[in-house]
C-alpha cells in the first residue's frame, strides 16, 4: 500500500512551478566539499507528521490520514510503513520519535514496553532495509495525566520512578536502533505556580534523574549524544530549561555540562524572548550546539505554533551558525513542525516538508557563499581590531590591571569610535540572498 | 557648503558592491506604466534625519552632524540647506516635518510663529528652486512639558487652546507650502492611568479639536488630505489612536470618517499586535489608506525602534497592498526611521535611506510581478468560489434568511472543505522574491 | 444522587478558615440598597465546569468527574443534574452554555437538534423547579472540523449555512429558556493568514450573518440582549472581534451598533494589550457594557489561561466600572474560568467558584465604598475643573474656533499644569482595600 | 535652606488620611525580633530622586526641582544637601548612586575624578553627621557617547580602559564611604545585533574586567559585596546579564560565582518574562540573593517603567523570599523608581517614597505573619511528603538507579496524584492581606 501518491520529489531548480519539486534542495550537489544532504541532515518528526491530528485548544483535529480508522496497534504499524515511504519519497535520511509516538501505551508499564518492543523490531527491520537512520529518540513524560505535577520534578515520588522507567526503556531503544542522539524535553519539568513549589528540591531531583540516565547509558554501552531542549513555558507556566543559558547554568551547577549538548528549537527561542540565532550562537560559543528543531513561530502569537520554516533570513543565519560550528553531526535538522490546521490533507505532509527543506537549502547556499567571502568575519575582524595589538591585546592576554588601564585612560586625549553601519550589513545580506540564484 | 560628500546616488543593479549605489531602486524605470519614483513617492523625515541626536533613555546622543555647534536659528537654516542637498543626492522627491523640527520654539507663541515664518520662507524658496515637494507636515504637540497631560485631550483647557493655536499655524504652513497631506499623531492623546482619567470627556474634546481643524482648513482653502497616525502606546500608556480599527471606530462615532484617512506606520502596527499588512489591508478595505510611515520594529523589543525597513517580506506585502490601493497618492512612503545609535556618522543618513529605498523598490518589483500574474487573486478566487454561485451567491446578495439556510443545511450530506496549502503559498512567495533578478 | 458532597456554602466572614465558606460574599447582605446577589449576578459556565477535561496542548485531561464513564446522552443528563445541584450548593443564580455543552452533536444536524431538544426540556424543568435562570446561551461554531476556515466567515458557503442553522436553533433555545442575553464569540471568525484571505468579503458576510440573526430573533419574538465577545487571537491568528473598539468600528460600519452590547472577558482584554478596566470603560462610555466573563490571565503567558479571578485590584476596578454602569443587568458576571490542570478534583469546582465569588464580592464592597466617598469622582472633578468654566467651558460647548483659541493662547503668559500624584491614588486604593474589613 | 517643606513623616496607621504619613511603615516597631527599619533597609536612589528630569523618548523633562537653575557643581552640592534632608524627613537610612549622579563629568577623566573627590568629601561629612549609610555605589558606563558600543564589552579597547578607570575610581569611593555593596549594571554590555558582534570575545573581556575589579578591591582592602544587576534588554537589544540564571551561567563559566551576588530589580524580572518572585527565589536557592531594586513595571508596556512599588501581592511575595533568605543585609531595598512624568512636583518625591515604603511595610507584615503560621511551609511539606520516606527518600539520597526505579514502577498498581488546590492558596493569601489590619 502507498500512502503518498507522489513520485520521489526531485530537484527542479528555482523556477519550477511544480509544488512537488525542490527549488533549492539538491541532495547530491556538493557545497564546499560536502553534499547538501550531508550538510543538512534533515529529519522527519514522527509526532507532527504521523500522529498529530491538528487539533487546537478550541477545536478537534482536522487532519485526514489514511490510518485514522485503524485500531491502535494496526495504526502504529501503518505509521511505520508510512514514515519509511515518506522518507523515501522526500529523500529525508533521518527520523525522530518519542516512545508514545511509535506504539500505544498499554494499561501497565509492562504492556507499554511490550508494544514498544513489537514496533521497535519493525522499525529496525525497515531501517536495515532502507538505510534510513534514527537522529534521536526521546521519552514523552508529559502527555499522560500521571505527569500532571511533572515527571523528574513531580512532587510524587512514584511518578519520578515511573518516568525513570520510561527513560530507561527509551535508552534501550536508542541502543537497539543506533540512535545518534538522545533528547530530553522537560515539558512538565517546571511549575504552575511558585506558591506551592519547592524549586530547589525539584531541580535537585532533576539533576539526580539526569545522573541516573548517564549511568544507565554507560551501563548498557549507549554512546549517543545527550541533548537538552530548552523551552521557557507551555505547557507549564515556567519551565526549568527556560533557554540555553538557563540550562547551561543548571548543567554547570550540577556538574553535568560535559554530558550534554543542546537541541535548539527556533520557536522556543522566540518564546524565550531571544532570536533563533542568539540561542545557536550561545550554544556554539560554548561547544554545546548539538542539534536543531527546525521550525518557526508566529511574530504575533504567544504560543508554540511549530510552523514549517520558510523565512530565508532565519534559515540563512541559522545555517551560518551551523556551518561555523562545523556542522551539526551527530545532530541534524529535525522538522519539529506541523502543517497549519487549514493544511489538513495527507499531501500537505509532503508539501510542507518541501517548503522547509527548500528554505534551509537556500539558507545553506547563502550562508556558504558568505563564509566563502568571509563576509561576517571581515566585519568582525575590523570592528574588534583594537584588541589585536597594543592595550587591547594586553587586555585580552590578561597582562593589565585597573591601575594600568587608568594610567592609559588618563593619557587618552580622544576616544574614536567607528560607526557600525548596521543597515548596510542588512542590505548586503539581502544582496547575498537575492543573488544566490544567479551568481 | 556641502553636507554630504557623495555623488548623486545612482542605480547600479543588484550585484553592485558600492554601498552608495541603488541595487533595486531605479527611479525612472517604468513598472506597469509608471516610473518607480511615481509608484514609491519616497519622503525624508526631517526629525529622524536632521534633528535626531540618537540619544536613548539610557544615553546621550551619538550623532555627529556638521550643524551641531551652530546656534538655534543658524542650525535651523543649515538643516534646510542640508535636507535639500540630501534630497538631491538621494533622488527623494518629498519631505515631511513637525513644526518644531524646522524652527526652534521661542519663549512665546508669537516668537515661535515668527521663527517658523522665517524658515518656511526659506523652505518655500528652496522648493521652488528644486521642485521638491512637501508630502505632509504636522504639529508636535507632545515634546514640550506643557503637554504633560496631553494636548487636545489635556485636562488643562489652556493647553487645549495652545495646541489649537499650534495646529492652526501648521495648517497655514501646509497651505503656504502646498503640503499634499496633513498628519495628526497624538503622542500625548491618551492616558497614563485610567484611575484619574475622564476618557469620555477627553475623546469628546479630541473630536471637537478635529472639527475645528476641518473648519479652519476649509476657511483658508487648504485642501490637503487629513491623516491620522495610529499608535497604541509610547509615550503614554494607552493612546487613543491605538490602531486603525480603533481610530476608525472613533471617526465613525463622531461622524469624522469622511474627512480622514490613515498614515500607517509599520512599527506602530507591530506594537499594536498586528502585522503591518493587516493595518494596510484594513485601511484599504475601507478606502482609508492614505500614506505610510516606512520603517520596521524589532521582534524582540517592546518599543518603537523606528528601524529603516530592510525586510523583503514586509516590503513585498506592503507594496502589494499599496498597488492594489491604486497607489498612495497624494500620500507616499515616508521614512519614519532613524539610523541605529551605533550608525552615528552623517554618511549613515545616506546609507540608511539607500537601504530603505532599495528594500521598498524590491518590494515594488516583486509585488508588481505577482499582480501581473494574479498570484494572490487566483488563490482567493479559488478559495471563495462557493460564494460565486448557488447558495453562496444568495448569501452575498442578501437573498436568504436563517430559515432558508437551515433548510439548505438540513439537506447537506457532507461538507467538503479544501486545504489551504498555506506553506506552499509561502514557498511560492520566496520564489517570487528570489527570481526577481532573473526572470 | 449527589455530585458535590458538601453543604450549601455559607458566608462565614473574612477570618473563616473553612475553605468551603464565603469570606466576603454574603448573598443577602444589602449594599447601597441592593443585595450582593442582585449586584453580582454570578453565573456558572457549563463548559468550564461541566464539560472541560483540563487537557492542554501537551497533555490529556486530568479532571476526575463522576460522569466520566457514562455514554454521551447519559452524561449530558447527569451534567444537568450536576449543574443544578452545583448552583444550589454555591448559591449561584445563573448559568451559561454553548449548544454543544449541553447535548452531544449527532451525525446529522437533525440528530443534533433532537439531542438538544431532549436536554433543553430537562433544563427547562429544572429551571422551573429551582428558579435558576439562563444568563445567556451561545452557539459553538468553532470546535467541529467543519469550521476549519471559519463559520460566518468561512470560505465555504455550505459552512456559512450550517453555522446559520446552528445559531437559529440556539435562538430558539434562548426563547424557550428565557435566556436574558445571547452571545456571539467568533472563535474561528478571523484568519490564519492574510496571504489567502479576502477580509472584506468575510466581514461583509459576518455582517450579513448578524443581520439574519437579528431578523430571526424578531421573527420569533426573542428579546434578549445580543452580545459580542471580543478576543484578539486564539484559536485563529487574528480574530475580527479583536477588542471592544475594533468591534465597535465593525458594528458602526454595518449599522449594527444599536443591536449589540459587549460581553467583556478579562483575559481577552489582556491578550489584546489592554487592561480589563480599559475594555469595561470603553464599553461603558458608549453605553455598550452588557455582560462580563469573569476570569483572569497570567501576566507571563501569551494565551487564554481562563484562571478564576482572585486579584483584588482587578475585581475592585471592574466593580467600579460596573456600578457606574448602573450594574450589568440583564447581563451578569459569568465565570468563564476553569480550575488549573493541577486542581483536578470535583470539589475544586466548588472551591474555585468560592475563590472567584469572594474576589468579586470584595471588589463590590471596596468599589461601593469608593463611590459612596466619591473617591474617583473628586479626583476627576478637580483634574478637569478648567473645563467647567471660562475658555474650557466654551471648548466643551463648541463655542470657539481655532482663531479664538489662538487669540486666547497668544495672551497666555504661563501655563500651569497640576501634578497628578498618581502614586498617592494607588496608595489610597490600597487603603480602601485593606480597610474594608474594619471600617 | 530646606528643600522639602514637610515635617518628618510619621506613622499614623492604616486609617490615616494624611498623604504625608505612613500607614503601614512604623520604623521602630518590632516584627519577629527586629525593627521594621532593620528588616527593610530602605534606600533612596540618587538618580531617580535627585538627577532625573522625567523626560521620555517623546518629551522633555517635566520635573520641577529647586536646583534646576544652578550651575553644575553648585547643583551637585545642592543635591547632597537635598538627599540628606530627604533621608531625614522620610526616615530612610541608606542611599545609592552612580558616579555621574553625584558630580558632573569633566572634560577629562582627571577633571571628572576631581569633581568626584570634592563631592565625596561633602557626602562623607554629611554621613558622619547624620549616621546615614551608603547601601551601594556603582559606575555609570552607559550614558556617555563613548560607550556607544559598550564598556567592558566595547569593540574599542580604549573604551574598555576608560571604563576600567571609572570603576577603579568608584571602588575607591566605595572604600572611602564604607559602601556596603558595589553594583555592576551593564546597560551597554550586550549587542545591538549579532550580525556584527563577537559575543565570545565580548564575554571573555567582561569576565576579565570583573576579575580586575575583584583584584583591585582586594588590593585596596574594599570588602563590600559585589552585585550584578540583571536586565534582558534596553538600552541594548540583548544584554548579556539577561536574568539571574543567565548571569549565573556566566559567573560559573568564568569561575566568578563566589565573588558575586545579585541585585534583583522587579521591573527587570518582568521584562525578562519572569515574575519578580521567580528571580528572588532562584537567587535565594543559590545563596546569591544580595539586594533588591524595589520598583514595578507596567503589565501592558514593554520597557522599563521604574514605577514605585504599590502592588501588595508583589511586595508580600518579595518579602516572603527576603525573610526566608534571612534578610538582605548587607543589601537592602533600594527604590529604583521614579515618579510618573505627570507627578512632577518636588513633593512627589516624598509622596512616592511613602507609597513604596508602605507597600513593602505591608508586605513585610503579611509575609511575617505567614511565616509565623508556616503557611507556605505546610503546603510544601504536604505536597512533597512522598520524598520524606520510602522510594522518595531513596531518590533524594541517591540510593537508587534506573533499574531499581523500573522494578518499583513495574509493581505500581496505581499512581495517585493530589490536587494542588492552587486557587484556594490564592484565596488564603488574600485573606492574609485583608486581615493584616485587624488580627
Amino acid at each position: 500500500m502507498s500512502y503518498f501518491n507522489v513520485e520521489k520529489v526531485k530537484y527542479e531548480g528555482p523556477k519550477s512551478k511544480n509544488p512537488f519539486s525542490f527549488k533549492y534542495y539538491n541532495a547530491d550537489e556538493k557545497i564546499n566539499g560536502k553534499t547538501m544532504a550531508e550538510h543538512l541532515r534533515f529529519s522527519v518528526a514522527y509526532w507532527h507528521t504521523f500522529t498529530e491530528d491538528l487539533s487546537d485548544p478550541f477545536g478537534v483535529g482536522t487532519a485526514l490520514r489514511d490510518w485514522d480508522s485503524l485500531d491502535e496497534m494496526e495504526k502504529a504499524k501503518a505509521r511505520v510503513d508510512a514514515i519509511f515511504e515518506f522518507m523515501d519519497k522526500t529523500g529525508i535520511e533521518y527520523f525522530c520519535f518519542h516512545d508514545v509516538d511509535i506504539a500505544p501505551e498499554g494499561n501497565t508499564l509492562e504492556e507499554s514496553n511490550k508494544n514498544l518492543d513489537e514496533i521497535v523490531e519493525l522499525i529496525k527491520k525497515k531501517m536495515n532495509e532502507t538505510g534510513k537512520k534514527l537522529l534521536w529518540n526521546t521519552t514523552n513524560n508529559f502527555t499522560h495525566e500521571r505527569f500532571v505535577h511533572g515527571a523528574a520534578t513531580s512532587s510524587n515520588a512514584d511518578v519520578f520512578a515511573y518516568a525513570a522507567a520510561k527513560v530507561k526503556k527509551s535508552l534501550e531503544i536508542a541502543k537497539t536502533l543506533g540512535s545518534e542522539n538522545f533528547v530530553f524535553w522537560g515539558g512538565r519539568e517546571g511549575y504552575e505556580s511558585l506558591l506551592n513549589t519547592d524549586m530547589k528540591l525539584e531541580l535537585d531531583n532533576l539533576a539526580k534523574f539526569f545522573k541516573m540516565a548517564i549511568a544507565y547509558a554507560e551501563e548498557i554501552g549507549y554512546e549517543g549524544q545527550f541533548l537538552i531542549e530548552p523551552k521557557p513555558k507551555e505547557p507549564t507556566t515556567h519551565q526549568y530549561d527556560t533557554d540555553v543559558a538557563t540550562s547551561h547554568a543548571f548543567l554547570q551547577k550540577y556538574d553535568l555540562d560535559k554530558h550534554f549538548k543542546f537541541n535548539i528549537e527556533a520557536n522556543h527561542a522566540t518564546l524565550a524572548g531571544h532570536s533563533f540565532q542568539h540561542e545557536l550562537r550561545y550554544a556554539r560559543d560554548n561547544q554545546m550546539l548539538g542539534s536543531v528543531d527546525a521550525n518557526q513561530g508566529h511574530p504575533q502569537l504567544g504560543w508554540d505554533t511549530d510552523e514549517f520554516p520558510t523565512d530565508f533570513y532565519d534559515t540563512t543565519l541559522a545555517m551560518y551558525e551551523i556551518l561555523k560550528n562545523g556542522g551539526l553531526a551527530p545532530g541534524g535538522l529535525n522538522f519539529d513542525a506541523k502543517p497549519r490546521r487549514t493544511s489538513f490533507k495527507q499531501e500537505d505532509l509532503v508539501l510542507t516538508h518541501i517548503a522547509g527543506m527548500d528554505a534551509f537549502a537556500l539558507g545553506l547556499r547563502v550562508a556558504s557563499k558568505m563564509i566563502e567571502d568571509e563576509f561576517f568575519e571581515k566585519i568582525v575582524e575590523k570592528k574588534y581590531s583594537s584588541f589585536a595589538s597594543g592595550i587591547g591585546k594586553q587586555i585580552v592576554e590578561g597582562e593589565v590591571s585597573f591601575k594600568d588601564l587608568e594610567n592609559y585612560a588618563l593619557n587618552l586625549t580622544t576616544i574614536d569610535n567607528e560607526s557600525d553601519h548596521l543597515e548596510v550589513i542588512k542590505s548586503e545580506i539581502n544582496q547575498y540572498i537575492l543573488n544566490i540564484n544567479n551568481q
